[in-house]
């Protein structure tokens, strides 16, 4: 190969090369015979160069150009011209100019493939993970891995300009007792004892902080044995932050700088300076979600006060109950909106607890359909107060407080997909804040809304056992175009604190010990106060590339089954490897 | 804390800030009570600056500052004032300054150490280990922790800059049927089946080559479930390159592109620009090492022509067998090596393999001791042809010939280090290369000696079944200091090359597809030539700080055992947990 080695690439000759002899390396993208003359795309990393075969070749060159089949690999030595004025490709980097061959060398062949290399693969998923090798020449993935790629070095830039080190936390680590969702890793030098994969380095980077490193990242794979369900991955890539002596300001501060250099070095998007922020509360009760779905308006709005003045019984007892009523606004659809779309709209709702949805339309001086009847007699209080006009749909959601804005929330954003009420290109980021620290389970007893380790808001801190329900802590979520991106917060730093926090959901102090204790343990010797976030990056790159599924951002992902069609894992082991791990398989009896 | 948050870090003040108002966070590093003024340095990661509590100060503030004690996490306010001329410290970034404390807040208290935070912990490691999180606070630990992330940084700023993409490959991978390091994850969701650990990403960084993706490079965490023993990790870091259409060239010069860049960057020093090379054959015969130290010379010679004109038998009949006898001069050293520190000398040798170490002082104008009386015969033509005078030692080896090169150069290097021939701050680089592709085993089969994707040179490509012993791999090592950096080479990327390969080491068809299948797989589909390498970065951060154990460069390593200390993992779990895995734990009996 070493005499055919590529003196350029195929996406860098211009018509500055003219008459110049080269060598591209390069894969057969296309190859046509045009009336005896061969032309063949040859493609690489950098892009694609015309090759031709001219007339006047050799027959040993004419009869190796005619062999020359989809993705073989190739060496081409040959003469740089100039394309006639009429044959210029505009859209071709390298459209000024043909390579006249000489010399071709196969490198290697290629057999038949199972699906064209295309700009997205039109192949099944199975298929694509299966030969990933060659999905990932499409120009899609090429682009998305590249993106990826270009994320994470400016998160890098970014971090170590602002004085952040990157430090690699260990990922064989201890697992939690109750780590129903860590990997064990059997060790075969400690028999009978394993080591956890980390679902993240939580622990660790705050012993980072309590080891005075201040500022921390990490670029960090963190693992989780979830079963196959939704866009989930078993190992997944978070941009793991932490720093010492900062409140949730700082954090926002430093993220949304962090945001705004990968957008512009990347996408070259020029993000806002600062990102709004939404308490927990306005987000439901404006959006019905605590990650919203910014890039629309089509508020959630109160629709108690019409509840009185109407017959509607239904919605009456909600509100004795103590539920709410809700109602958004969907501008100018009525006519649109059949039965049947509407009863669409209600089983998204009916997914997220609500029993059905009421619906009228606003027609001129009246309503029209569903529950119109029970609320003519108020229709102009409220069109007025709902801001309604004619030909607008009124949606109308009444339940427990919760129900009644997160299934109306699900319903108002199926409608801002359905009625393209927003760019699909554009990003919106926001802050939610004020976020509850504890909330009850079913067994009616206290838990922690997020984890144990997040510090309560100051104007708490004294009387936090009072009212568990009203604490709201130091808490944050970064969402970005209704996707939670990130989860961070200002973390408990004093072990009094923190153990007041335990005695509130009920963990006894050796409990604690046994599943965070040296973490516990560092705390007593002089941790600084510290707080911290963390990215998801397959996510983040995932909405950059305008993609729904992380699976289009991983170079190797598993399948929804947990699997990887290309080297097939997981698979069976010889049993000596499971003896010497001193293990045994008991499978499950079958049903 | 929010009142009493930094304006300023610990190593930023200076005379200009005289008069101004600030807040500092940080550790209390020392706190001194000269004549009722106290006097605390606190520290944080940026410095350590002094703070005065005058005399003139409120009893409450007195009070506080009296119960300060080391390590206590602190807030204070205060105001920056020049130093008097004589009390300026030039050995401290602060040093022309001091703050006098109006408020100290205690953010976190300290309890008694298990040892003191030094610049250097002298603690034993179990301590150390187990209160990594204190450890981690000395100035060393510090420095070089700063020093792996700036080199990882300095990696990425690089090869970024050359085009490289950083691409993160599966670390839940499939297992190799005779992985015996691997480590093996078991699958809840799938029971019987497991997940490995990689060992490395080398079929992933293959496949990414097959992928067209051109330059790839990861900074890389891998695993190997080794027995406890020398300076071994469960898991380690490797700076991980690829290059499509590339020549063993192009991966020296990337590579020393890329370390040159790294020393400029991290520690100011200049490399050369292009490193020494050293064949196999020639590092064994000169250095006695396939991973020489190169920063003293004392090279082995060959004895053998003055075996002959000897009675000495012992060096006689090795030369019957085959064998080779090598020597090397120790200058002006005969008259501090006694008997006894010879054999210590001999000791190590004969730890690789050798029977015992033969020798002679040089005197005026003949041999004395060890074996004099057999060589003085030839005084002349041995000092001459040695290179040897008055004073010199000489040491002899006879054995066959690996022996014989491998343990006098194991004597070399011990000699290097206690006569301290070299600087032991300075670096030195080389590559070894024209490796054997296969050697004998003791079956006296043919094996690969480093793996079974390395291409021969091409000298041997249409021949290598003749004398495989004979066929030189493109293959290379990194060596820095006499450690071995880094291993890489040009890859075999056609199936009909790599079945030879196969049939040569005696690998079936289905056997190879079985272990490497889908890489097999994928090198029919115009896999095009490609080469590689990897750095260890773990290795490479301990010679930059010069240390002797890569411990010492890891945030959080496990011990000797394979264990951590601080979190006591690997650890027992709960029964459930491993029922939910399909396993059961069988120990082994106790002998």
């Amino acid at each position: 190969m070493k005499d055919m080695q590529r003196t350029v690439t195929c996406g860098e000759l211009r018509k500055e090369y003219d008459g110049k002899e080269i060598i591209l390396n390069g894969w057969v993208h296309k190859n046509r015979n045009h009336g005896g003359v061969h032309f063949i795309n040859l493609r690489d990393k950098y892009g694609i160069t015309q090759v031709v075969i001219d007339e006047d070749a050799t027959q040993d060159l004419i009869d190796i150009a005619s062999d020359l089949k989809f993705e073989y690999c190739v060496a081409i030595r040959g003469t740089v011209r100039k394309r006639p004025e009429s044959m210029v490709n505009p859209d071709m980097k390298t459209g000024e100019i043909e390579v006249s061959a000489k010399e071709i060398s196969i490198l290697n062949k290629c057999e038949t493939l199972p699906f064209m290399i295309e700009d997205e693969s039109k192949a099944n998923e199975t298929l694509r993970l299966k030969y990933r090798y060659l999905d990932l020449r499409s120009t899609g993935m090429q682009n998305r891995i590249k993106l990826r790629s270009d994320v994470a070095y400016a998160t890098r830039e970014f971090l170590n300009g602002q004085g952040f080190m990157e430090i690699e936390t260990p990922t064989l680590i201890k697992a939690t007792p109750e780590g129903a969702r860590d990997f064990l890793v059997p060790s075969r030098v400690h028999p009978g004892k394993f080591f956890a994969l980390p679902q993240s380095p939580q622990l660790y980077k705050q012993i980072l902080m309590v080891s005075n490193f201040d500022k921390y990242f990490q670029v960090a794979r963190c693992y989780r044995d979830e079963d196959a369900r939704g866009d989930r991955q078993l190992e997944f890539t978070q941009i793991d932050i932490e720093q010492s002596f900062v409140s949730a300001d700082d954090i926002f501060k430093m993220t949304e700088g962090l945001m705004s250099h990968i957008f512009k070095k990347t996408m070259d998007i020029t993000l806002p300076e600062t990102f709004q922020r939404l308490s927990y509360m306005d987000a439901m009760n404006t959006y019905g979600s605590d990650k919203p779905e910014l890039r629309f308006d089509m508020k959630l709005q109160d629709f108690s006060q019409f509840v009185p003045g109407s017959d509607f019984g239904v919605f009456k007892s909600v509100l004795e109950s103590d539920g709410a009523v809700r109602a958004i606004v969907v501008e100018g659809v009525a006519p649109d909106y059949s039965r049947k779309k509407i009863t669409e709209l209600e089983e998204i709702a009916k997914q997220y607890g609500a029993k059905g949805l009421a619906w009228m339309k606003v027609k001129t001086d009246s309503f029209d359909g569903g529950v119109s009847k029970f609320y003519n007699n108020q229709y102009k209080e409220i069109t007025e107060g709902l801001g309604a006009k004619e030909n607008d749909l009124i949606l109308l959601m009444g339940a427990d407080w919760k129900t009644s804005v997160t299934s109306l929330g699900a319903v108002r954003k199926k409608l801002g997909d359905d009625l393209n009420l927003f760019d699909p290109k554009s990003f919106h980021f926001c802050w939610i804040v004020d976020f509850p620290l504890f909330e009850k389970n079913e067994a009616g007893e206290w838990e922690a809304c997020h984890h144990l380790f997040s510090m309560p808001q100051d104007q708490y801190l004294d009387s936090m056992e009072e009212n568990p329900g009203e604490v709201k802590g130091d808490l944050y979520d970064l969402v970005l175009n209704g996707y939670e991106l990130a989860s961070g917060s200002i973390r408990v730093h004093d072990p009094e604190i923190q153990k007041r926090i335990f005695s509130i959901v009920g963990i006894k102090e050796e409990e604690a010990m046994e599943k965070f204790g040296f973490l516990l343990e560092s705390f007593k010797f002089g941790a600084p106060p510290h707080g911290g976030i963390a990215p998801g990056l397959d996510r983040l790159v995932m909405i950059m590339a305008g993609e729904d599924s992380i699976r289009e951002v991983i170079p190797f992902p598993k399948n929804a089954m947990a699997m990887s069609p290309m080297d097939n894992s997981p698979a069976e082991v010889e049993p000596e490897q499971i003896e010497e791990l001193s293990l045994k398989i008991i499978l499950p009896k079958e049903d």
